[in-house]
């Protein structure tokens, strides 16, 4: 490996003059300044980033940390801040927390060791008292789709439960009543969240919102099948299906189109994200749109701006769900 | 932020000491180390990832680049690394590489420069000349799903030929002979391998692959379903489809309903990869296993063993794909 010290002997000045040129320093005549640089072509050195990094406290990276990278909701998230990260000449250091409050931390304090100082956050399991602690050490920290007391300014929300109104009113409004929600194991509060919508709009047109009706299960398609089955095997007679995401919905789908189901004649079915999937089911799923882009992006320019010390501490940053209809719900027969 | 100056002061040793502390130097008295440990835990300290690794020259970080982490196969690829990096208390950064030499190219730079000592890296575009000039630099790099000439022991690929051979002959023993192909329009080797396959397969019963029964398109859904749309366009009476890969599958599945075709009794679609979406097309797809899981999981072990140079040059690491039998495929009408 080529080093410092082979450059500033090729060039026939000192080490601390390479150093001075590596780092744009202004106290560097133009003739030293090619000879050195001439000297980095020739050998191909490469400037150690850790060292640069050393010196001047910030590191080019900018760290992400998610639940699972290979969900295709946490894919489209780290691909937004990816896009936001090259057009500022950063690179993007990926952790994955596979929601366990020890991992989460582990990749938290990992990216604060890498001098990452900018990070966007999804995490879920810590609490909001040791959040806060990470918060505090670090300003160019922003979350994701939690909403920490006290810095609101550096967190990025969706309204999970105007979504789940607005999913679980479409399907009322369709002659819906019996509905059944198939809820995520992993028990984060977008589920409460959710599952609170979808029973305050049972509950307004005076439908009681049943423990019976709701089925859990990992928010995966697999989790989405045996829920759906469990919910069948039970025989609540349920005319519609509200689900805590499109891969529970898709699975669910498989469920009922296996149990000789029709949808959506006999059974209705929404789902919550609008992951690519959602409109290669068959039939296309009807589902409530989280525009996760949108926010990673807006987190990653936040987290770039918290680094440079240059935030609005009075802004807020809750983005609002839309339906997006396609041919998964019709009216109840 | 507290500094190794503050945990000496507080310890009331030379900032040399608590660095041989922090490096699990032998020449430090229990007592000492004690202390210093003390400071660190009371001042909550962070060692400096940066410092360390310029102090070892090695770094707690694997690198890994793909073509763009959204996409469900190197979301798999991503966290198989990520598994083996976490068992050897290793973490893990990711560059997306988008299918474009110059992309490629800075994703590796970066991860070099990161002193990332292991690196898995998936690239197409750079040349079998650049790529080996990277090889020799970094005795820790190794290559998934390509063979680089002299590497072959720091190289996982997979017999995509093999893999193509066998989904195009189980579609001939169906009595299928006017079998499609849609094909990947990045033109990576993987797709003119399995094209390969596809025309070996007919040709060998006497068929010739016909130019006009290709379509290219973006190996994703929205491409699958593009390609297919064209070649029911140019109207070929194709009775079976091979795809490059299930997502272009299940987007040209889409295509065939919304044209008024039953799968698989009018036309049978057979993909290639196995990912999870596969198991939850309608009806199921069909298709050839990628086993990119194991795949990944092998190149971070030779990376890892590269990185420490234990590396046997003369083991090889070729994958079999295998057929995986849903319900896209029946037998020509």
């Amino acid at each position: 490996m080529v080093t410092i010290r082979d450059v500033a002997r090729y060039a026939g000045v000192s080490v601390a003059t390479v150093s001075r040129v590596l780092n744009n320093s202004a106290l560097v005549s133009p003739d030293t300044r090619d000879a050195v640089m001439k000297a980095v072509t020739q050998l191909g050195y490469r400037p150690n980033a850790n060292a640069q990094a050393l010196a001047t406290q910030v590191s080019d990276t900018i760290g992400v940390v998610v639940m699972d990278v290979s969900d295709p909701f946490f894919g489209a998230l780290v691909k937004a801040v990816d896009g936001v990260a090259q057009a500022n000449h950063k690179y993007v250091l990926v952790g994955n927390s596979y929601h366990e409050a020890e991992k989460e931390r582990h990749a938290i304090e990992v990216l604060i060791r890498q001098r990452c100082n900018a990070l966007i956050v999804h995490a879920k399991a810590l609490s909001d008292q040791e959040m806060a602690l990470f918060m505090e050490q670090v300003p160019g920290m922003v979350l994701i789709n939690r909403i920490l007391p006290g810095y609101e300014y550096r967190c990025v929300g969706l309204d999970n439960v105007s979504g789940a109104l607005m999913a679980t009113r479409m399907l009322i409004a369709q002659g819906h009543e019996r509905i059944g929600y198939l809820s995520s194991s992993h028990g984060i509060d977008d589920d409460i969240q959710r599952r609170q919508g979808w029973a305050m709009a049972l509950e307004e047109q005076g439908i009681s919102a049943r423990e019976s009706w709701v089925a859990r299960g990992t928010p995966d398609l697999q989790g989405g099948e045996a829920a759906m089955v469990e919910l069948l095997g039970s025989n609540q007679q349920l005319s519609a299906i509200f689900a805590y995401n499109d891969s529970m919905a898709a699975g669910a789908m498989t469920a009922l189109k296996d149990n000789g189901f029709h949808i959506p004649q006999q059974v209705s079915v929404i789902g919550f994200d609008d992951i690519p999937v959602a409109r290669y089911t068959d039939p296309q799923l009807t589902t409530v749109r989280y525009p996760i882009a949108s926010m990673a992006r807006t987190a990653t320019e936040l987290a770039l701006r918290g680094a440079a010390g240059t935030l609005d501490q009075s802004e807020t940053h809750c983005f609002m769900p839309t339906l997006v209809r396609r041919h998964s719900v019709s009216p109840s027969q």
